[in-house]
């Protein structure tokens, strides 16, 4: 279909190639889950015991690491980091001495403190960040599955300086996923998933202690509202924190903006009687929500990835709320 | 089964017979259509609309209060209230009116006010609450479901001076409609809905309305801790008003515990870096919430309704996470 004479386009859809994920746990291993059998996925985890659970169902995972990353440098692989943020130093010390010169992006949830740790550890590392938005309350490799990321937004870190071909083989990841892409800069994503992510944690975890704390009868009236409310405060406590802490710079803002807002609410309540302000902004607020999850994004058009001021335009499209579907 | 020489047990089961349902929303609405085909029911709306979409699907619903009342006067019906709280002053003035003798109990939920209301305007009424935790996120009759009070907890009050004979005749409306019955003081249970329902709506609100201010990357990005922790903040708005600020002295200390619990962690969160307090709190009470919603309730027992102190022991064995099961 290309004219003979003209380069190959750049925006021609580009295979994930092979992929080595580092870290089996939910994230992880659904994504080496969901890529065997399409291309060539092998994976690394810490402990010995997910590794034989892998190898047991199947998988092409390792415990040990150097040779894992070596294998990553050979054939050319993807390294996914996907490991909680706490424990990245250590892995971005090893790829820069086992594989330096191999693509690497992660899947933790945030990213400007995910690009400071691969800088300092990795300073010459080919690096294009991503966050898919998916999970449960659930963790490890015992609750995995494959169809996790279907649907999903995932995020690829989308900067001035990011490399053509790096960014479309990162975004065929999360394509190959089953999932849709949401090119941003690692600040915006950073504040956004603290405001849509890592406040609804907290905010849940708050709910469940009050409701636990007034008493037996309390849970035992305990219907949906409080079942779905306070449902993330379910998931592991370790996994939270690094979450959370990681992003503290932004989730202080908007913590501090709810505080604000349940403290005004509060007032007008003891005062006036009356919580209408914030059930009003609360209710606006929910059906925009439902109106952008009830319909399917527009396509990101008329881009073509690599020409100058690509990444821009990208990142223009998406906060206009359009998608990269590849 | 009974000794003949012995009275009737106070303790027989007793049957809902004839129901007259007021106000036709969702609560309502669904009630009459779970008991039509077992027992007599029939409702009143004050909207022409609902009354004509109600009588479209075959139930026996008019618009005329008078006649409805006067109707379930002469066939001993139990009256339930189903309307807002803010609207049930006029109700129970037409109760006083055209129905004085008949037994009242309501779906509304918060119970000291509702009380305070029946008192005020009718103080001679046989009444006896009620409120089923049960819900959506939608209202009106198109989203009546007669399955909706499965499962659900039904509290019945369950004061010093209320009558056995007509507590049992409410509890088995709630069992007929398939919910399990809850014994509880008026305040105890405001207390509790305030932390467990009321609260969760602030919550929401807070949640939904931080996020969505933030971009329109934010909305696209949020996943499934921002869906399920926003999602009642999408119920009608006056309907959330009248049913938080009608408790709002319960709910103001709630609210107030949640403002000092977010505060403390924003000051740990910039201080220390650390969110550890909160994320472990709440995952411990979602914790003791799941062991409560995942195991079936234990039945109260030796309890003789209608013998001296009936009211204190279903009470006392309902604060142990006991529930009545007829």
């Amino acid at each position: 279909m290309t004219d003979n004479d003209a380069p190959p386009s750049p925006t021609t859809a580009v295979a994930p190639g092979a992929v080595c994920v580092l870290g089996l746990g939910l994230i992880g291993g659904s994504l080496l889950r969901m890529l065997s059998g399409t291309t060539e996925v092998f994976g690394w985890n810490r402990s010995a015991a997910t590794v034989e659970a892998a190898l047991a169902d199947g998988y092409d995972v390792s415990a040990d690491l150097p040779g894992t990353l070596r294998r990553a440098s050979e054939s050319d692989a993807v390294i996914v980091l996907a490991t909680p943020v706490t424990t990245l130093s250590g892995l971005v010390a090893a790829i820069a001495e086992h594989a330096p010169d191999t693509l690497l992006t992660d899947v933790v949830s945030v990213k400007e403190p995910v690009a400071r740790i691969v800088a300092a550890g990795h300073p010459s590392a080919r690096y294009v960040g991503g966050h898919p938005m998916a999970g449960t309350s659930q963790s490890g490799w015992s609750a995995t599955d494959p169809r996790l990321f279907r649907g999903a937004m995932w995020m690829v870190s989308t900067g001035d300086g990011t490399d053509a071909g790096d960014w479309l083989r990162v975004a065929s990841i999360a394509l190959a996923a089953g999932a849709t892409v949401v090119p941003a800069a690692d600040d915006a994503h950073d504040r956004a998933v603290a405001a849509i992510s890592h406040l609804p944690h907290l905010m849940a975890a708050t709910t469940a202690a009050v409701g636990a704390g007034e008493s037996g009868l309390a849970l035992r009236l305990a219907a949906g509202s409080f079942r779905d409310g306070t449902r993330v405060a379910g998931t592991a406590p370790a996994l939270q924190r690094a979450m959370l802490e990681a992003n503290d710079a932004a989730l202080l803002n908007v913590l501090s903006e709810a505080i604000d807002r349940l403290t005004h609410i509060r007032d007008d309540l003891r005062d006036r009687g009356s919580v209408e302000i914030l059930v009003d902004d609360g209710h606006r607020a929910r059906l925009a929500y439902e109106a952008i999850a009830s319909t399917t994004p527009e396509p990101i058009t008329g881009v073509t990835i690599g020409t100058p001021g690509w990444q821009q335009e990208l990142r223009r499209q998406a906060h206009a709320g359009k998608v990269w579907v590849g």
